[in-house]
């Protein structure tokens, strides 16, 4: 159903703050009505309604920085909420890359995934800075020519500042989400072919046969396993978290944020200027027959967190709003 | 034939010499000998011998720096050579990054391609950093749902330190490269098919109708797509270069290198260590039904590299040795 933004936005934060902080409650809410409103619905309140809801995470401590430069700091996240986390990382690189043009911050011991990376690098490209963030989750693809699930889905976000809104690309390294399959599997569906294979190496469209064997790269070949472990290694060893690992589920996800000044090289108000007009080139360039428009990446999400805002509610699963007790 | 690397290696610089310094000579045979060795023809010697060889560049003028600070440079390349500015570029994120933690040196204004980005990207691997190198070049491929070629075929290459070799990752964000289909016409072959489009947006396998028309993303997809426009902002507008065009090829190219030092976030023996045990535990896994070992990003190339060097020679066409008067 809709519900206004405004109620759900309230109840979400009061039911953070059973736990968590107003301050913290509020940067969490943040991340999660961003994502349903941009239509990202695996990525937003239903984290709430799972089988270990986001908020009733118990942290094993505070977050606490364990390595602290100009340009870097290395977090240990205490199992809190990665999307919470992940605001406090994103402040800091952003913060940091204003004052000395570059920054690193590396997460680990966060508890489950940062939602959609979009998100975190948007906010980064928003402060006239180019964002890159990545994430690792527990292994779940094979890479290339082996059967095994050793890298996590691996989402990567690019952002770059233009003259209007941010340019922003998001992906997971794999050719499906985890995600996909638990809602597969729920739903009693097949998933669709060439995304997946069984402990045994077949193909297989069984959501549980594929979450026993191993999903397969984006590209199904050796460049999206490459990508894949690009990532593996810049959100894993990089960030101090585990690595080819598929156990640690409830901890050890790890993310590294990156903000880069593009007044380091060019004047950024050039670069913005450049970035708008190449998105005016792809976009009066010719469509493919068949395409009603041609979309730049993050451009759907984008219009759809627009209506929301505009119209001033937002579409949420009925079943999600009742575990929720919001009904 | 199998020619002793060290008379192919004096016969390239005095070639080279014949326009530039000794210095400058060996430095573009550095860059060529490795990439014949590693096994990557068409991005050797190969370009000594094509249309508009190598040696026979007049820049424009001298390779000039235009903005310089503590993490940064931008090298107007005076329409030098490729690989000898991107030598240059990479000695000089190196220096900065071992300095500072991190750097980014974009280049723009060379002629040409520098060829292999895992080369430079393995250079500052090599020095306990983490490289990162991306290319940009003259528009070939066609953006999702379009149909212009406004993307270059735009290689990015990335090298990790670890306790042995550096592990080096790099790719074509397009779906062959543009040299394939030069080769392919010359020889009056067809390309493989789901490579690229006519003019008309036809699927073809005639590299003309490729090459009047436009290649695919590695994918065919939105996510290739998406990597190929990251590609072309940070080596694009970042590096000052041109971008979503193709008609300069003979200037404009762009490139951009970063390095990143691990001990920005965690020591970087113990991130060495992780690698190294990672790349172990991926090699270790379960093989595809098929597959006689599981190869990392780099390794065929590696071994190529190392079995040239042991025994002395490297393979070269007849027909490359012959048009440079060294037969």
């Amino acid at each position: 159903m809709k519900i206004p933004i405004t109620d759900l936005r309230q109840k979400v934060v009061a039911t953070f703050m059973q736990n968590f902080s107003e301050e913290q409650s509020n940067r969490i809410a943040d991340y999660l009505l961003w994502a349903d409103m941009s239509g990202i619905k695996t990525q937003g309140i239903i984290k709430m309604a799972g089988t270990e809801p986001l908020q009733d995470i118990k942290p094993q401590h505070d977050i606490t920085v364990e390595r602290d430069t100009k340009l870097s700091q290395l977090i240990d996240a205490g199992a809190n909420p990665a999307p919470l986390v992940s605001q406090q990382a994103t402040d800091i690189v952003i913060q940091k890359a204003k004052e000395h043009g570059f920054a690193i911050v590396g997460v680990h011991n966060t508890f489950s995934s940062n939602g959609a990376q979009a998100y975190y690098a948007e906010r980064i490209a928003k402060e006239d800075l180019i964002g890159i963030v990545m994430a690792r989750s527990p292994g779940s693809v094979a890479p290339f020519d082996s059967l095994d699930p050793l890298f996590g889905t691996n989402p990567v976000g690019f952002a770059f500042p233009t003259n209007d809104d941010p340019l922003v690309f998001d992906m997971a390294t794999s050719a499906m989400t985890w995600y996909g399959l638990v809602l597969a599997k729920a739903r009693d569906e097949k998933i669709p072919e060439n995304m997946a294979m069984d402990h045994d190496g077949n193909a297989t469209t069984d959501p549980s046969e594929a979450m026993n064997g191993a999903l397969l790269p984006f590209d199904h070949g050796y460049k999206g396993s490459g990508m894949g472990m690009v990532v593996e290694i810049m959100a894993g060893p990089l960030a101090a978290s585990a690595y080819c690992d598929c156990k640690t589920f409830d901890k050890e996800w790890g993310a590294t944020f990156i903000a880069i000044d593009p007044n380091l090289l060019v004047d950024v108000e050039k670069f913005k200027a450049s970035c708008s007009d190449m998105i005016a080139t792809i976009k009066a360039s010719r469509k493919k027959p068949g395409a009603s428009e041609i979309r730049l990446p993050g451009e759907r999400a984008r219009a759809s967190y627009n209506e929301a805002q505009t119209s001033g509610v937002v579409e949420v699963d009925d079943v999600i709003l009742e575990k929720l007790g919001y009904l």
